[in-house]
């Protein structure tokens, strides 16, 4: 275990902490997470989870971004800290840079990220916003000269991909199918697992200090249209394919409240805009299936045949 | 004129801001609307809604929550102040109080709420923390001692009634519905425009006066199972009921990624925890039916026709 980096994961009963943590044990580091002191009754998925975590080998850490000291104590603790906090809770990251700061003796930081490169999108609002203050945290840390990886980790393939973005589906549709825009931008599906993995080898990694990890895996790079002649072959079926023009796509967010609206505004900056891919990936970025290709990544293609 | 008071509104061509904005110049108050200065060509539908806003006598004045000084010169002009941000720019609202603090002349200050009353919610993550943010505000509003109101509004009919909170709806479902928990908590449907009315009349009110107004509206303030059962009869058929038990809407809450995430989780806190309408007014509220009973609401069951 000596030679293992010690890494810190905060939120790591999230949606994304929870594989981030999962791969931090799998790969033998010594793994720290840091828990909120809540009545274990009132949760009993998170308790259980963290239960999971100890069998495993986690040290549990009680403490809070709202708590300074316990920050700092977690901290001191390890060599890297990887933040898997919620959409809603970003700003807060700005505690963890200050505590980073503090212990000085931090590798690396990965912020929370796990999506779309926020310095390179072209979202209207909310989601504008949203992105905005994930970049502001990136600043922070740059500002601060905190060692750091960004995970750009594209879609999360159990979220976009039992439903193909259609709010309400469970599995993919069979009749008809919603595409906003004309299908064409092209985006890259992750199943979660994999995430955590590619993150967790990032984490201390030479080649990736101060660069972001995108993964844009070959097999699950499809526009929406390929996404769905993949389904349609899967299924023996041709779907009936509404398009929605991004006019009306714009119209739509405007019209719905938050949070509806944020959903919505970021499927414009994924499908509408291709936000995942209309760049290149420049000297500040590295590929993950470039960077680990032994990591056996789970296709789009096996992900959609679980649902035929 | 003289005699109405001035009122700036931030974040008007929003979902409800456009609604506060109409009420404003509808009931003949000189009307400031704070609008970012951005190109027009790429939000066409927002450029408009400003014209027509123009066109009926708003006072359009360029600025953002970023640069204090314009936000100080807005606040100058002004009696009232109504903040509409959205709900991912909740935090931004520092820069308003610290703005009509500087200023010290508003006589008051209605920020974004127009929700649940978030010093009275059951929520878990990430609506918790959602709700937690509003209050923060609520907090710093008080201890800076400026006059305010908060305006609890709950539902907005135009997102819930239309869908019944099904996600991908566009009207009523007429075989199916989904119902999160046993469909006995009470929640509260406002029309948006009816919101803007009654924000409007509250915002110079001596009566409401550091107050939560809460619309609780009784002809709209129904049960899930009532709502079906309205619709029910409308359409004369009986509808399929999929019962959600709480543990199961909270894992799902669990295993969704933000930001839809947020929409689970504030549907927990409305129909499965009852948070509209599980606590009594107290000494601190005043409820908008009875403090104006001559505003003419559209009831729940007027909206309802609209669809059958």
């Amino acid at each position: 275990m000596g030679s293992k980096s010690k890494i810190l994961i905060i939120g790591a009963t999230g949606y994304i902490g929870r594989q981030v943590a999962k791969a931090s044990l799998a790969l033998s580091h010594p793994t720290f997470l840091l828990v909120r002191d809540s009545p274990a009754s009132s949760k009993p998925e998170k308790a259980q989870l963290l239960d999971s975590f100890k069998a495993s080998g986690a040290n549990i850490l009680k403490g809070s971004l709202e708590d300074h000291a316990s920050l700092v104590e977690a901290v001191k603790k390890v060599d890297v800290v990887i933040s898997t906090v919620g959409g809603e809770q970003i700003a807060n990251q700005f505690n963890i840079i200050k505590a980073i700061k503090e212990v000085g003796t931090i590798k690396r930081f990965l912020p929370s990220e796990f999506g779309n490169d926020v310095d390179n999108v072209h979202a209207v609002e909310p989601a504008k916003s949203v992105f905005e203050l994930k970049a502001q945290v990136r600043r922070a840390i740059e500002a601060e000269s905190i060692p750091y990886t960004y995970v750009s980790s594209n879609c999360f393939a159990g979220y976009f991909l039992p439903s193909f973005a259609q709010a309400g589906l469970t599995s993919p549709p069979r009749d008809k199918v919603v595409i906003l825009g004309d299908g064409n931008a092209k985006a890259v599906y992750v199943k979660e697992e994999d995430i955590g993995t590619f993150a967790i080898k990032a984490a201390d990694d030479p080649r990736t200090l101060n660069k972001t990890l995108y993964l844009r895996l070959p097999a699950n790079t499809l526009s929406f249209n390929e996404l769905v002649a993949l389904w349609e072959k899967k299924i023996g079926k041709t779907l009936e394919k509404v398009y929605v023009p991004e006019e009306h796509v714009v119209k739509l967010i405007a019209e719905t409240p938050f949070p509806a609206n944020i959903v919505i505004a970021i499927g414009h900056s994924i499908f509408v805009k291709g936000d995942q891919t209309n760049f290149d990936i420049g000297p500040d970025g590295v590929e993950g299936s470039l960077l680990y290709p032994d990591v056996k990544y789970t296709t789009v293609d096996e992900y959609l045949s679980a649902f035929v």
